[in-house]
């Protein structure tokens, strides 16, 4: 088993990265302040690992509460966040009735939201169930659900008291949501590790055939790198916004597509690819390491070019974006390949990687 | 003008006392970190001291953005809150973006949750304009709204930068909610502090006929009372509860009887004398220091007398409420008359405090 410890000002934490971790509930057992429960899971993964999960935790003496959700994006919303509201206190749960994550990375950030403002906090336990949350949603403390006017635009900052990732249980993700993952996999090596983005490319082919020794270090690589990164700057003041790298411009297609038209992670594929293309147009990169960028993410399965929302589209959408401060968008931008920075970009440069990273 | 500083581990600041503090909102500019802020205000408060404060904003070079909800308790839902968040992300307010509540309680309640979780978090100030948000409300950090299962139930701990409580804007206030906010008030004498208790017994006229150098005092006392526990506790894990004098009763009757039919503060007062009733089953005050009680509350034009909802029914009121840990309900109560204590009581104990306190 590996495990990454996030170290956090007031609340410390691991997360232990291995396989058939649910096989025991012992990690978990021992956190919790009140022998009981609430796991929040969705209609997808609780007939996978929700039952034998309440079994083990009944054996072991704690009274457990299911909360089983509608699976997607669409359902991040106020509406479903008041589901868990109602079985909580329809169980009258308590402020030491520790609430447990069991899914994506949707499951992650509403119920770890509904930990944060139930009773004002409650304690939180994250077992994410896809990539995608393995490596990114389920570090850093970021909780939130989605409004009609943009999304995660409601949250808090909350921390787990532990996290575990079962590689068991990306055995059975579909293909689509495993690339989806991948993109923010792709993400930390272009953020500031170029030695892992050339791991990737040396063993993308084992990645992809989900090869556990792969999957368990590429797991423990984004943990770290996220930890360290969060554990700098854990209120997001500075740094901690590289890890937007292609998400100003894939909120924008996620929003102008429809939530849940395209995955997260397919959005931050392609919004990769023209935070990529705009450091080409600042010379900062050159032809050859934007064909290697686009190579890796094809070879994920994600896509390269992005919906053809028309220019004017993308500049509204991305000035609603919660990176907005006084006005001006930042963007996350390589200064090299693998290497990024925060910086601003002219409206006419935004253009240019729009034309050449949209769908004709 | 009187100053209280509240002393939190993260975010100290201070409540500021005096008459027509809102006629300057240099103190407040001040502690903006961008020149912008959105006002969240009632439609009973609104027309009285928001378009002035809106002017004086503007002149001194701060954009502003206002939102008015309707008002009352019975709005403290998450629909309400909802309009704070249309209106936010209408004006594409951003992170720096400061919000000011500008009401009572409901409005000090819903602004601070919506500042605590939009975009994660946003600066606040309050300016509470009725004596219960004065001596309670806004001190301590608690935000909130309602769930049809409980009051309260959904929310944070989360500080403000600066409250002004201006002594004049009690001047509009109806006599009712006066008295309702003196429940507040006499609340902090009991807790742990007979002087002020005695003081409240020999000023009740002069504070009833809003003295202003009576009022002023009275802010000022409970705030310092108030801060000095809340900086001590500021989680809420000892003895911060007993700030919930009182309250424990008092929700079970606002619950009982339907939000909105009793002022919080009214059922807070009934439920101090039920508090109190309890206490002297127990042989901790007797009968002369239950009628002192009994005698003030009631020349604070507030009830003493509780709703006969019958003891079945406050007793699961009661089993719902947020002070329970591990099925036990905890409730504040008197060792002697000017000190409590955070208890226990037999079932017994209740029904005996609930037949004393109870209309026929």
């Amino acid at each position: 088993m590996r495990n990454v410890r996030v170290e956090l000002d007031h609340a410390p934490y691991d997360i232990r990265i291995g396989r058939a971790l649910l096989d025991n509930v012992a990690a978990i057992v021992e956190q919790l302040p009140q022998q009981r429960v609430a796991i929040v899971s969705n209609e997808t993964v609780a007939p996978l690992y929700l039952q034998p999960l309440q079994v083990l935790f009944e054996a072991a003496g704690v009274q457990v509460h299911t909360i089983v959700l509608p699976d997607g994006e669409r359902f991040k919303t106020w509406e479903t966040l008041n589901l868990i509201f109602d079985g909580l206190l329809s169980a009258r749960c308590e402020r030491k009735t520790t609430l447990i994550a069991l899914g994506g990375g949707v499951i992650g950030d509403m119920t770890g939201f509904a930990a944060a403002v139930y009773q004002r906090g409650v304690p939180f336990i994250q077992i994410p169930t896809t990539l995608l949350a393995q490596v990114d949603s389920s570090v850093g403390g970021k909780t939130a659900i989605n409004h009609p006017l943009g999304k995660n635009m409601i949250g808090a900052f909350y921390q787990p008291r532990l996290v575990l990732a079962d590689l068991a249980t990306l055995d059975t993700l579909p293909a689509r949501e495993f690339s989806a993952g991948m993109a923010e996999v792709i993400k930390y090596g272009l953020i500031d590790d170029l030695a892992f983005f050339e791991w990737l490319e040396a063993h993308i082919d084992a990645v992809m055939s989900r090869d556990v020794d792969a999957l368990g270090y590429v797991v423990e690589r984004c943990c770290q790198n996220k930890a360290r990164i969060v554990a700098a700057d854990e209120r997001e003041n500075g740094q901690r916004a590289l890890l937007n790298l292609g998400h100003t411009f894939g909120h924008a297609i996620e929003a102008g597509l429809g939530y849940g038209a395209w995955l997260h992670g397919e959005a931050v594929a392609a919004g990769m690819v023209l935070a990529a293309l705009a450091s080409r147009e600042l010379g900062q990169i050159n032809d050859a390491e934007l064909a290697r960028i686009k190579a890796l993410i094809a070879k994920a399965g994600l896509p390269v070019e992005s919906p053809a929302l028309g220019a004017e589209r993308y500049l509204d959408l991305m000035a609603q974006d919660k990176k907005v401060d006084a006005g001006r968008i930042k963007f996350i931008l390589l200064e090299k390949l693998g290497q990024s920075y925060i910086g601003e970009l002219q409206t006419e440069t935004i253009r240019a990687a729009l034309k050449a990273g949209c769908a004709a």
